[in-house]
């Protein structure tokens, strides 16, 4: 089992970068959205003199399969305090996903203001660890067993036929190797929990038309908790916001997405 | 002066669009963000079988000037309820704004789930206008006179001195030629109130790095209202979230951005 950091290397080629796509970060056979976002982020990176992804937002055009993928990159803006990049990433000439993306610091400062308070959440050893393969399940869910995520009991009542109505779902994540949460693997975190949509009681996946997430710190070590609510489903499509928190509960990162779903 | 529809109208041009930025749009002398992503989604409806801009994810990188420019559009994904499209606006060969938009459909249905509630706000004739030039400033906002705006007096305590401290600000929005708002139009009013730094009491302008709305539904004929909040203001960025209501209290739109301050 490889790393994140190694699971979403890229090398220099030519112009262009290569990445090995890891089958372990999917969720069925479809490679994680955030997944995908961190090895473009980790490309521009590797074409950035500014350390740290600050925003990114993506469109997934077509999934990739696991094994080789083209990174390209070009730099639209070149800053003091940030540059800008758009970034690609190709399967046999075909771009699987876009992205515009903002690189540069996350500062160890407190915030200068903030309105933001951790979720109210139950301990991490109360909430309930997801299986990779939930039992009597043909579906699985390869992610699962490389983040270790413990659900909110709160939001698991679409289970048993009960479903929430508040559209808010939450959890706990922790990286199964060990590894302290990085800019960059919090792009899987942004987007790790059920969908609002099934624990309101609509079945099947939302699959993400596009995302957006902005970085605001460098994600202290220890667990994370993420917390995901949506404001209006109608005709379809479904917006899902997402807070990431650190240990010291401070905020990490946040992120939109619109979904699709089949209500 | 020209209609909002005159001012962001483009011309095809060889395989491209040609735009003629409005000086009247504009923020001092910088033309406004929402106002440009317009001119994008107006070249994009015209490449596209699809009728509605459904999100758009915009970075700002060089300040165009008003005149001729260039829109360019690359389609990327060809989908049957919905193209995704890269569109750029240049200026003498410079890329000053670039684009990741959606285009589909937007259906007049009910919403399926909603959670979102208008927000509390006095009634437009007990709210303030705001003038194009402020009394004894010599920096006028253009954009004033073709937009009216009517903001929650509760967001005006930093005019005197006695900042608000709930990082909210909202009001009421109209075109002043008396044409109904549409989804391109609704872009502008999605970026109209005060930066929440302002109303928190920190002055100067906060520059847009990256923006990101989603259209909901057609707004109904009548006024809008728009909320604006932020969450974090750490390390010279602030994130602001923008919900933008019909008349018939229906949300319309919805906006995330990331913006520069100096705290």
């Amino acid at each position: 089992m490889q790393t994140f950091a190694e699971a979403t290397a890229v090398l220099p080629r030519g112009d262009a970068f290569e990445a090995d796509l890891d089958p372990q970060w999917a969720v069925g056979d479809k490679l994680h959205g955030g997944y995908l976002m961190a090895v473009l982020g980790r490309a521009v990176a590797a074409a950035s003199d500014h350390p740290h992804l600050n925003a990114i937002s993506a469109v997934f055009l077509r999934p990739p399969v696991p094994g080789k993928a083209t990174v390209s990159v070009e730099l639209l803006r070149n800053g003091r305090r940030f540059d800008q990049f758009r970034a690609r990433l190709a399967q046999d000439g075909d771009v699987c996903a876009e992205a515009l993306i903002t690189q540069g610091g996350l500062e160890e400062v407190d915030p200068w203001w903030t309105n933001a308070t951790p979720p109210p959440l139950p301990d991490e050893a109360d909430c309930f660890l997801l299986p990779s393969t939930p039992p009597g399940s043909d579906f699985s869910v390869p992610l699962l067993d490389v983040v270790e995520h413990r659900l909110d009991p709160a939001a698991m009542g679409f289970a048993v036929g009960k479903p929430a109505t508040d559209g808010r779902v939450g959890g706990w994540l922790r990286l199964v190797d060990g590894s302290d949460w990085d800019p960059l693997s919090v792009l899987v975190a942004l987007d790790m929990v059920p969908p609002v949509s099934l624990v309101l009681g609509v079945p099947g996946w939302a699959p993400t038309i596009t995302l957006t997430a902005y970085l605001r710190r460098v994600p202290a070590p220890g667990p994370l908790r993420v917390t995901m609510h949506a404001t209006d489903i109608t005709a379809g499509r479904m917006d899902e916001t997402a807070q990431v928190w650190d240990a010291k509960g401070n905020l990490v990162a946040q992120a939109t997405q619109l979904a699709a779903i089949r209500t």
